[in-house]
């Protein structure tokens, strides 16, 4: 997973490390806080997100250790030897509960809710950040891309070049997730099982005297495995017509060309010129793969367009999160030694919700989602859920179906069975299935309902009322 | 550097194992490539970039090899055995010239020249795009806040909790040579040697019953080096008087508490008015830190009304360099066994320049940057260069100093003597203070001439036109 155990144990803000010295050197290093993950807009102006990172960050918290190097380091910066001998001990106790990875989720709700010793909650905050908020992000994007090809298309991730730097391992992972068939990213590939898909560039075209004799070659090694990349010197003059002399010199041995690749140039009607000659070639078998900056916005012009292309090829958008390459998840303290806490913050909407929570989904009878709730963790059925933020938009849930979100990832500082990678892809495809077509339109989604129960919203009121008086008295 | 040599070698887009199993296949693995790196668009609508990453991924080059597992998975992956036999003893043998780490360059040059036998010079494209590509867009971002804000502002990077994943490492590297002071960053300080800055998040505050205490607590455990952040429930009702407070009583112990941090709200109404308050209670010596979504409009902006800041930490919008989340450079074949090439692309603005090519920076007799030249590496000294896709735009050097841009990083597979980061950084702002003002406007920068010589030019026209005549003829 490319961190090390001591490299995940300093993979962190150093105001971590200065609090947790803070809260050891005060003795409070075994007080019981609670904190709970969650974002506060669904990226790219979509109707929902796709939750993934937390099975990669839950196995390095779990192993997550000071090693002797990282010790003096931290020695060096002025830590106590009072803390670096906590450190030196450190692991993980607490738990971990969290929505699975591939989950369809939204903004508002407490995704992750962990629960331990207070400098250990404080100590994982960034890691977990760093993980969740970029996976999530990156899941969503593909996401989206696949929602807009549809199922039937070829869609690799070839982003690894402009990524930015060695996030491009977890964008891979991530767009695995939200729908990607393989990836260019031999490492990734390696790393996470994901299917490795690679043919030629241009320097492989252009290191050749000619393109017949490149693609020539390039087909004598992988018979049965090329795609031709036709845009070097000139698309439907040159590379179409050469990589219909060599599909034919395929056949005639038995073999047949995989796809022809445009990168370059106008994709909707290159594709169906394209498409055309091949087809009057008899190669109808020959599938299109399109490539250069694509994106959602463009695979779907391109798709209405009636461009005759099977393989998408995505890169920098992808990995990226292009138009919005960050997720604003937060982690917020709601409960210490069962005293629930609030922040309130000059900005309203920064405000949270205090205390242990859960979150419930409500499906109807088909099995599609309608809603979510949050309440309090010893809440029993809730009757109706309420607008955190406007107190006349409620919302009953007496008939619906409900299923709880949150399931353990880390339990008393065991780590529970996770699944695979291709075990949480799917899962996100069943389900994006049961979410109702509105809230994935690609245009102005619905909104979907996120409300807290009563009592949470009114225990909440009175954090509030109680921090004023507080206040008004000092 | 968090990735091992073996993960270095497969670092990379599968079709560079691909094409170099046909090069090795077809009898090329010794012939001699020359590839180019350049960018074609300059970041942030700015009008330079800071170049970055080189130094850290030339080491990774020079001690790339194919470990036993990673050819186990290449073999998994069908890769031939007279291949796997080929990457076992794999070592890069080749040339890297680049220009140094930190320098002020431009769009359209090439900033990277590799010199290899041709499977080689393939397999690290995707190692060194990744790196360099990122590096240099973080470091433009650094480098432009640092402009907006001046140099008596300490810059601190706090973005790793939303960085995209592992790429927050590279970020906060590249941030530093940009202009920032220190990161928040812990694993990035250690192995980059870049100072480290943390104090409080709003948890600490929020674990004690109230804001005071938790003030006082830390102050005991940090007498000399507190922050302390005051928008946790009312910054100028609470936080700001609870923190004057503090301060006194530090000063009573004979110390002085460092400042102050705003984290929400309107930062430059708040910091004139904590600046008040402070300057009102004899602490004009306490300084005020902002952070919340700051990017370098958001810092001009306070910096132009007047806000009272000492500090500004940023964090998402720095390390995604959010606007523009991707550099778009590229590395391309100019020359194989003495014989040069070119690219041409549907698109005229991707057609490449061939050959092997040298960069010279030319001066004034102050030392500013006037313009800079691409020329045939054997070609002497140049009379004027000329704007590669519009020959009527000339420009005379005959009366300019000149100097080489490119510098040897690798030569022969041994790696050079490389400066350290702070080194680097410092190259940054020494040459930044060369670029004269009008290319360094915040909006709609003067574009600086980037030209080629005529010989260079001639050549170019030529292989075109050979490259239509064989297309005519075929």
């Amino acid at each position: 997973m490319f961190l090390s155990a001591g490299d995940s144990s300093i993979y962190t803000d150093f105001y971590q490390l200065t609090m947790l010295q803070g809260y050891v050197l005060s003795g409070r290093k075994n007080d019981i806080a609670v904190f709970d993950y969650f974002f506060r807009n669904i990226p790219f102006e979509g109707g929902y997100a796709i939750f993934a990172g937390i099975n990669e960050v839950a196995m390095l918290i779990s192993n997550l250790q000071f090693d002797a190097a990282v010790l003096d380091y931290l020695a060096g910066q002025g830590m106590n030897t009072a803390t670096i001998a906590y450190l030196k001990t450190f692991k993980f106790s607490g738990s971990i509960y969290a929505a699975r990875e591939g989950e369809v989720v939204f903004a508002g709700e407490p995704l992750i809710r962990v629960e331990a010793p207070l400098p250990e909650a404080q100590l994982i905050e960034t890691l977990l950040l760093n993980f969740v908020n970029f996976q999530t992000l990156i899941a969503t994007k593909a996401a989206r891309m696949r929602a807009v090809m549809g199922e039937d298309k070829i869609f690799i991730d070839m982003g690894l070049r402009r990524a930015q730097g060695m996030g491009a391992l977890q964008a891979s992972r991530a767009a695995f997730i939200g729908g990607a068939n393989s990836t260019s990213n031999v490492l990734a590939g390696k790393t996470y099982g994901i299917p490795i898909s690679g043919t030629q560039a241009h320097a492989w075209i252009q290191s050749f005297a000619d393109e017949l004799t490149a693609f020539r070659q390039y087909a004598a090694f992988y018979p049965d495995n090329t795609t031709l990349l036709v845009d070097t010197y000139d698309t439907l003059n040159s590379g179409v017509p050469n990589a219909i002399t060599v599909a034919k010199e395929l056949e005639s041995s038995g073999h047949r060309l995989k796809s022809i690749r445009l990168d370059s140039g106008d994709l909707a009607w290159l594709s169906r010129q394209a498409r055309q000659m091949l087809d009057n070639a008899g190669l109808a078998y020959v599938k299109i793969a399109a490539s250069n900056s694509l994106d959602e916005h463009i695979i779907k012009s391109l798709q209405e367009q009636g461009a005759c292309l099977d393989i998408y090829g995505v890169g920098t958008k992808l990995v990226t999160g292009d138009e919005s390459p960050a997720l604003d998840g937060v982690y917020k303290l709601c409960l210490i030694n069962d005293a629930p806490r609030i922040k309130i913050s000059e900005n309203v909407s920064k405000m949270t919700l205090p205390d242990r929570k859960k979150i419930i989904r409500y499906t109807n009878t088909a099995g599609e989602f309608v809603a979510d709730g949050i309440a309090l963790a010893a809440e029993h059925k809730l009757e109706r859920i309420v607008h955190p933020r406007d107190s006349f938009k409620e919302f009953d849930v007496r008939e619906l179906q409900s299923e709880p979100l949150l399931v353990p990832v880390i339990e008393n500082g065991v780590l529970q069975p996770l699944p695979t990678i291709q075990a949480a892809a799917a899962y996100a495809k069943k389900r994006l299935a049961q979410l109702p077509q509105e809230y994935k339109r690609f245009t102005n989604p619905h909104t979907y309902k996120v409300g807290a129960s009563p009592a949470l919203l009114a225990l909440r009121d009175r954090l509030v009322r109680e921090r004023k008086t507080k206040k008004e008295n000092s």
